[in-house]
């Protein structure tokens, strides 16, 4: 065995390579939140990081333990003028129409199929209840997952006219990556359908579907044609809002994160189960206070109303994202995606 | 800026190093599976792992979907003369008797209290149902989990004087740090309780909380003191066995594993799931044949019974491992670990 000394020179400059690399002798400061403006709520949130990430630091986090839950609807993509999940159930309605036409006359279908998405939703949880079941139950898992795939890779935003993956927040796409670049593992703890997520998620935040929680139904295993299926049932198996969020991340995840972002009330318990563990936390609220770049709402919105969690953001400590003055874009460009 | 000489032979000598690592030219092959003895098992899990990491390979599987489950009782841990986790619910029953003096004359209690396993699991399911509801719920998630910890550090088997966790399998430990080598993420997948399990999977089998699927209770989230908890109630919220794992695989993963590792006919569904996806899969059954350094037992055992999957196991394709010729060693020398 030998070295000739070409080999060995490419060594060497390999041994340079590695030896800057790991000291930084060129090393320049990069802004890994290139989106959001200079402000208290940036600066919190690079402090946390740093703080929970220097060895040998007293707020030190073991990787491990670098657990980070996000909310979905109103803080990771955009929420109004309704639930992005509500077109796909009027879209699969409509597309499941020629099935049953029973529903022309059927309240809540009927008004649906005119396109009154208001009249609809006059029976109030229990009519949305009715279209969610008839929309997402009655298949195998394998073929909702394709049902999800084709609506999401063809609707559109009403507003906006662009697909509702590309209506994420641009500087909660650089947060979520700054974070794991930090060693955190992020997990979307949304009111949503968890499989009408993860189909998504991976592509468009990074995050895989095995960290994903959402609001599921049942599931029932049997044989079809010999083949095993899970075949989706119209029955609620849980509800991941309000105080399901707790119970949904330690069903999921058995650790309490360090961090939690979330927009609502909806949100408020997960902010306040994740921040009242020992040592470090972060707790944020996106406030939607940008009326001409997205949405202004909060306290009134019957979408992601944000009332309670926003008088005891102060008082417990979390940081509140104005989201006209923290943030530089908010869509991420067409072209950069 | 300037590099001295010493900085730069130091700099030299890490080139070198990072040379012959990527290189190999000092590379022995190294039996990634030493406790287990050549043979058609062993050469099948190594050959369906070097088809599905080999780059441009026709059975090549992406990182992302290299999904391997593990049951735990019988597969990971051993499972005789009873599931350990009735281990810890008896000597919970004792810890707990003072405060029930009712327990005395009330079935199943007295019978544990009196050492009479056998009669206090006269009453079957029903009996074990109270046994477990009445030992595992009534507290925090955060006490619960204080609890096992400290049963799990001090109780011992009754016929090895051993650690119940010093009574995983060697061989298996070896197969999940090899999955895990080659991109794999592995997760346990048993019918014992989840929140029994996650408090040492990750110091025992490397596999963290929230790669932990099991049977659970419901939990509820409320203030005591002011301080968010959540509380364990009495009251089933999942049973994770026979044809409840592929339901529980898609609830925590939402993809299907392209391996899957089990014992018994509690795992049968779990593996049929696994095995009849697209593309290359591994479906393995420990088999316990060893009654002289473990237990023999399958088609007529209360625990952990092997019979229709041992019959399937042909026909469908899974290996079948002969705990008695294919292991080396069962358990961990105490030393080792």
């Amino acid at each position: 065995m030998f070295l000739s000394a070409s080999l060995l020179s490419r060594a060497c400059a390999a041994g340079l390579l590695f030896f800057v690399a790991v000291f930084g002798l060129h090393a320049q400061p990069v802004d890994p939140l290139p989106s959001w403006n200079a402000g208290i709520s940036k600066a919190r949130i690079v402090a946390f990081v740093q703080a929970v990430t220097e060895p040998g630091g007293k707020d030190f986090v073991a990787p491990a333990d670098r657990i980070a839950v996000f909310d979905n609807d109103g803080t990771l993509w955009a929420e109004q003028p309704m639930y992005f999940q509500a077109f796909f159930i009027f879209d699969r309605v409509k597309a499941l129409a020629p099935k049953h036409p029973e529903w022309k006359t059927k309240e809540p279908f009927a008004s649906v199929l005119r396109g009154d998405v208001k009249a609809a939703l006059k029976g109030g949880e229990h009519a949305l209840m009715e279209l969610a079941m008839a929309t997402h139950a009655g298949m195998t898992t394998v073929e909702f997952e394709q049902i999800v795939i084709d609506w999401i890779a063809t609707a559109r935003h009403p507003k906006t006219g662009r697909p509702f993956t590309e209506m994420v927040y641009q500087p909660m796409l650089e947060l979520l990556a700054y974070l794991r670049a930090n060693g955190f593992k992020t997990f979307i703890v949304s009111g949503g359908g968890i499989e009408f997520m993860r189909p998504w998620t991976e592509r468009v935040y990074g995050v895989p579907p095995e960290q994903v929680i959402g609001s599921s139904i049942k599931t029932k295993f049997e044989l079809r044609d010999g083949q095993p299926v899970l075949m989706r049932l119209p029955q609620m198996d849980f509800i991941d809002d309000k105080a399901g969020k707790p119970v949904g991340i330690n069903a999921h995840i058995g650790r309490r994160p360090i961090a939690a972002f979330g927009n609502s009330d909806g949100d408020f318990q997960m902010l306040q189960w994740a921040t009242a563990g020992k040592g470090a936390r972060l707790g944020v609220l996106v406030h939607h206070t940008d009326a001409e770049r997205e949405y202004a709402y909060d306290r009134n919105s019957s979408v992601g109303r944000l009332d309670k969690a926003l008088d005891m953001a102060g008082p417990q400590g979390w940081t509140v994202v104005n989201m006209k003055n923290d943030w530089k874009s908010i869509y991420p460009t067409p072209a950069a995606r």
